[in-house]
């Protein structure tokens, strides 16, 4: 079994912790998307649900733990969907959250910060310089900073995902996931291996925000100078090595994928799936169009990650 | 209890019949959509499933019942969610599929019929003329003919949304509940009657296609010489008397909405909910769109019972 930093046991305990809300996403095949490219493709569609993004079900386990603790607030970085699913965990349970995102992060995820009652804090840049004031609070207010994919609450939430695939999977299957600071690719992929480890981890990634996939290649971290993307979820430069060790542990493939692959994904999503859907969440079925072949007569598991994308961007994209 | 047709025992049981791709849809408060009308708005998700349609919960009742008695074909007139839907149950049990539908359909319905392996007969006129259709090739084949809401099946499939609302539901809430044939209104309304008597049943119907909804208010069948609306999953212009019958037992309220009001409801769960769905899944929000101040303050959950629209026509609608 991968020997990573998550542990099977404390997932499967985390579903008795997670709000139900969160959890058994819909999981369907769909034969108008799979027609299109000679496959099988299933949707696991995280997006039906308060926070529209799958990010509630780490920020579940964190808030849980921080109310058991005493503790009474909190706070983070966040591109956007981490903040909101933290406000949303920690409003129900007293937190006090604070969340500092990018002033060019997406209107619609700022906004839905603001009205869950979290302090939200804009910084110029891009998410690591987020990251570094979200560490200056944390540590002047000495209160609790959650890190996306470092903190292990983060990554064994997102692990529950694999739980509620691994019925649907058999060896020669694949999963494809969004890969971004890497808690639900070692997520998911931890659970995967675990139980059933013939079935590929596939990894995806913007080739304009290759960060953790370049690492991943090269066995070390690789960091860059900047990113180019539309995909705000997944845009990171500076890969967190324990997480890069796990993800070399579960992970049978990195993938990069070209923006404009990206676009085409989203409009697939929509015109056969009927999903209005963030970039991250295209990831999957961009690697699909990208490489057709690799996946044809397979069956193929993308994770629909994300909806919070702003409507006119989305328009000028997918039209 | 109210008094219908339909029976709890049988319709919990449906829930070992259903395929589990149907159950268990996303249940969720939407805080965006409900700040825009100053209650608490939950939705329902029946569109994340294989036929994109609450219609499965039924025809998987009516699929399961005729293997067990052996048969090999069976025929049903549809506005189209009801053929893709027995497309797919009949499919999976080998059963001979055959759907009788309107040639103005929306053409994503019809061509998912065809995709299904089902055979599709096309009729001028509207869903009046298709159901005669199906009457005669049932009578020549002397196979079964699959009539939604009247055949109760279709309604107690329909019911399993009911059970999963329970939970959620308190005196004083209000479920709003698109009203075609009635299989939905009665399924739904029946259940919610019998285990949380203190919920308002509201069924919606477009002003352009209110048959049943007149029906209702006049306690006897009335029906319309014609019928002008987009919302085409729920247009007919014959009520059948015994769903009337059911219908008087456990609906409150039947409200009529404007077409311009659907739009603006399809329009609303896009932007406050990242949904992409058919008219007839917008007339709970038409409904609450029309009279806010009934429900200011409420908690209202609304079922998205369907995603199957025309991308172009949508646009056409929503921009």
């Amino acid at each position: 079994m991968a020997q990573t930093r998550l542990d099977l046991d404390r997932i499967r305990a985390a579903l008795e912790v997670i709000d139900p809300v969160f959890l058994a996403s819909p999981l369907y095949r769909c034969d108008a998307l799979g027609s299109q490219f000679g496959c099988a493709v299933s949707i696991k569609l995280e997006t039906a649900n308060p926070v529209r993004s799958f990010k509630g079900r780490g920020t579940e386990l964190v808030a849980s733990g921080l109310a058991e603790q005493g503790a009474d607030a909190v706070v983070c970085a966040s591109a956007g969907n981490l903040g909101q699913a933290l406000g949303w965990s920690g409003r129900r349970r007293g937190l006090d959250v604070t969340v500092v995102a990018r002033r060019l992060a997406p209107a619609i995820k700022l906004d839905r910060i603001r009205s869950l009652g979290a302090h939200l804090e804009l910084v110029g840049g891009d998410f690591e310089v987020a990251r570094e004031r979200a560490v200056t609070i944390a540590r002047q207010r000495g209160i609790r900073l959650v890190e996306d994919s470092l903190d292990v609450e983060t990554c064994e939430g997102a692990a529950t995902i694999g739980l509620e695939l691994v019925g649907a999977l058999s060896a020669g299957d694949t999963v494809l996931i969004a890969l971004g600071g890497g808690a639900m690719a070692t997520g998911v992929g931890h659970v995967l291996k675990a139980l059933v480890p013939g079935v590929e981890v596939v990894c995806v990634q913007p080739l304009g925000a290759p960060a953790l996939a370049l690492s991943w290649r090269e066995r070390r971290v690789v960091t860059t100078e900047s990113m180019h993307t539309i995909a705000d979820g997944v845009a990171g430069r500076y890969p967190i090595p324990a997480v890069l060790d796990d993800l070399l542990q579960v992970a049978d493939d990195a993938v990069l994928v070209r923006e404009a692959t990206i676009v085409a994904g989203m409009r697939m999503l929509l015109e056969h799936a009927g999903l209005v859907v963030e970039p991250s969440a295209a990831l999957g079925i961009a690697a699909i169009l990208e490489d057709p072949d690799r996946f044809a007569g397979r069956h193929v598991v993308t994770i629909i990650c994300g909806g919070n994308v702003d409507l006119d961007a989305y328009y000028r994209w997918v039209r």
